[in-house]
């Protein structure tokens, strides 16, 4: 957190039909449903998260993801950065609180790659959900699903990697926690992390701008991740991969997608990161391990199937 | 139990160089080296098997499976199912005490599979390896790899599947757990047990006699698979597929190859099984669900890399 | 199943009243709530038993155990062990089928112990609940708290533990699987199985006949282990003693109360037996580690709160 | 890391035998040995921690704790947190690079609950232990015992840790977690952290001024808690409480002693922290279940076996 950005706070993804997808992000991951507002968009979060909700749903013609959210510590830290984006060279949005439901003012800017990025330092904190702030439980009763903790990361595909490493790095304070690089000793992907987290945020070089791979969503241990490919079977969902290992952040996950093409990740443990770690390397040789880390090979549908 | 036959026994697997076998079964599975006899066989075990050994070892030009054998009660047993083996048409061949190292005379028939099987009652116990029978711990503490805690069941391929399960259930007292059964009502795979355990033995339905699909060690809990698939990558070892469940019996397991191209399985958990109970039956539309529960499709080397 | 005693078929529990009872094997321990008598008894079952209930609770003034059950392979059998515990000098009571809703003909009888057992073939058999015997899926979705798979065994208190051993072993068809022995070299407590679990009914020398220690239910994992520790403290349930393991069997466990008073046990693993399998003996300077495998003491509570 | 603390970076503990010790925290809990002093110290880490060592045994007449050091982000830093000391009112002691061996300078005070706390922004980077930097196996295969993965925190008792909760929130930059409260309103226990993790430093109120209560390591999982439990008794160690949950934290632990007394805490699990999340607050008269969930009740040995 060394410009004050805390964490990834919110991602918006398109979706096909707005009910269908709720029968994924809420029944069958178990996010649960906070809010709706009158564009028709949902707000869903994992029960662990403090603030009024990190995913929202708007129904579109095209699936993908139209923005991530990442929270800063307060205001002053959102002037800062309006200025470092500027001065980085990104043309600045300013959105008004309210727009989302329930969240302040954000900043909006698009990265090098063309993903659309957003900050913003103010959210309604209705606190973790179903277990109070005093003498809390372990957990609440009454979860769905795979009952994922919380949205953790998303994973991007597009060109310019490079620059974007720059913005995420100089401007915003993210670390490089793990990265791949080719025989030429280029970086074709690149994990980045603001606090201990294996990754917040991750990139992936692609001829195309501004593709989405996955959203990440946080379980608890390797039984909840068998059980969540038991529930992708028994809701004849369309599974990707796993349950198995990534060799980056070593990871355990299954990938599955929702009902408008959209993949989704759920995963647990990963490796630690703090500011004076050196960046893990996998060299491209090794991608397949890299990526499946049981396998050893990747599926052409990993690298291909975007939104 | 309704014959006297208890339980899986050993199997004697045909490698193509022992010690290269060895780094595999005794190494990565972890079963314990507990013999060798003068023909260069190995034998081992499983750490929680109270008979000397449960695997045999035998270099030879071409992988597969020499015979599996079936522990039973007693001598009157034994000489019971003698007499109806020959009753049921089988030529019956008797193998003299100690051809095996410490293991009492054994009885050979071939199964309408084409595979070798054989009965015995004794076989010297030398007690759970590495804990006593008195105030025993709860596991030893110089287990390697996997840790495998016995050999389990076999998985055979073969054609005449259904005279077989004739002289498995009538003969020898086995049932039926599980089976897979076509749009006519024809079993293409049976799940065949003798106690509690989901399958003690497996068949499925192939043009060709006598082939081997797997030999299965059991682990004790997916944790363990989860280690299973990371020391198989560790010690870049073949995999087939896993970790993953099974629908039928729903075992969670993970598949690999040892280096003479025999597929070894590690899993844990499963259904049980009375003598009362139905059995469970996949229809063949659902195969691949049946095979991996997860993946819900085949791949093409889980049915036809036999050895 | 030396003698065709298959399995604990049902146990009846004593309670103070039922409505709460039902807060405490239904909605805590998750057992399935399977019917109702004229007589007020609720009858019950985990999920995987494929016969009708396992469990029946009747309200009465005291707790305690009414009489547990064991299910036969069929008529045949029931006859003949009728005989044989009539020969052994049991008194032998006929009750009629239907007087436990669904269940056939059970003959009674009482141990020397103290305690009254019954035998009976025929159960409605309604399957496992919530997946059914094609294309199974791994489990149901709507389970509730522990997600008990199946009532398991009883551990009773009594004063005529060597005659009971007699009974189960020579008549019933039990096998010794584990066993304390003092010093003088009596039996203190005897594990008693009938097929591969390591125990299917268990005895702990007591001055008084007739007390009831606990039933146990069985659970998958570990995990699920810690999921019921947290179960208990989040409905405030009188909790005895765990998560942890026993020495005897090794299986991980804990134990808690209903509100009359009567433990229950939720565990998962353990060691299997065949009957080839020398028993395990602990000696009773070692009990506080065969009871409880970590803390190595026992609480007094244990071993005297009975009902 | 609001003033550029990152976390724990070592404990030195006071004990009566080093070679005792280590049995203890190298051979059981699977810390690494790492170098040996001219002074008779030992240095010893968790796997995964990059640094050389964080842990430091000194041979002394009785146990305890000499001094627990935190890690800064550079030198720039380091003089920084100096001179904010020294305006707090604190004396700083410099000590010299080399003093530790592979760590850089540090500097040194003392909390007002009597304990001795370092800064240092320099030590010598080995790197993960057993795996390399460039395409990581996902864990090195020689571990032994608990394999802990890191050295994550102590707990202390000392008398006025209220003003030691204005140095580490004000001066280091720490956040306050979790804590208890009185009916007074009065903090009794505070947990609090400089990351993500639940906790890096605690102290609970006590009338004496720098003890004790333990040094806590990271497992991955509750499993690997079973195993800890499992290693504590085959080892005829010296177990405090557990397997257990922590009400505080939520994390899954056990605690037990190394031979001169010290408590030691292997745990998993545990609730993450952001600087814009509210403390929780768990109130006095449920003490028992915040610091042991599962039972609900504190044992005396808690609360007063310190060092």
């Amino acid at each position: 957190m060394k410009k004050g950005v805390m964490r990834p706070g919110h991602v918006q993804i398109r979706v096909l039909d707005v009910e269908e997808a709720l029968k994924h992000y809420r029944d069958l991951i178990g996010l649960v449903e906070m809010d709706r507002d009158d564009q028709g968009r949902v707000y869903l979060k994992g029960w662990t998260e403090v603030d009024k909700f990190s995913v929202v749903l708007r129904e579109a013609d095209k699936p993908g993801m139209d923005f991530m959210g990442f929270k800063v510590l307060n205001e002053e830290v959102l002037e800062q950065l309006h200025g470092d984006l500027v001065a980085f060279g990104c043309e600045v949005e300013q959105i008004p609180a309210g727009e989302l439901s329930g969240c302040g003012r954000r900043i909006r800017f698009v990265a090098p790659t063309g993903h659309a990025f957003e900050l913003f330092a103010e959210k309604e904190r209705t606190g973790k959900w179903g277990v109070g702030n005093v003498n809390p439980e372990a957990w609440p009763m009454d979860l769905k699903g795979m009952r994922a903790q919380r949205f953790d990361h998303c994973l991007l595909y597009g060109d310019d990697i490079d620059a974007t490493y720059e913005l995420f790095t100089r401007v915003l304070g993210f670390d490089l926690a793990e990265q791949v690089v080719d025989p030429e000793g280029n970086r074709v992907a690149q994990f980045l992390t603001v606090s201990m987290k294996a990754h917040d945020i991750a990139f992936i070089k692609h001829p195309e701008k501004d593709k989405f791979h996955h959203a990440s969503f946080y379980l608890e241990t390797w039984e909840d991740v068998l059980r969540a490919g038991d529930l992708i079977s028994m809701t004849d969902t369309s599974i990707d991969i796993g349950p198995t290992r990534h060799g980056l952040t070593h990871g355990k996950t299954i990938y599955f997608f929702d009902p408008s093409g959209n993949r989704s990740e759920v995963f647990c443990g990963g490796d630690y990161h703090y500011p004076d770690h050196e960046p893990v390397t996998w060299t491209v040789d090794q991608l397949g391990k890299a990526i499946f880390y049981h396998d050893r090979q990747l599926n052409e549908r990993f690298l291909t199937a975007l939104t």
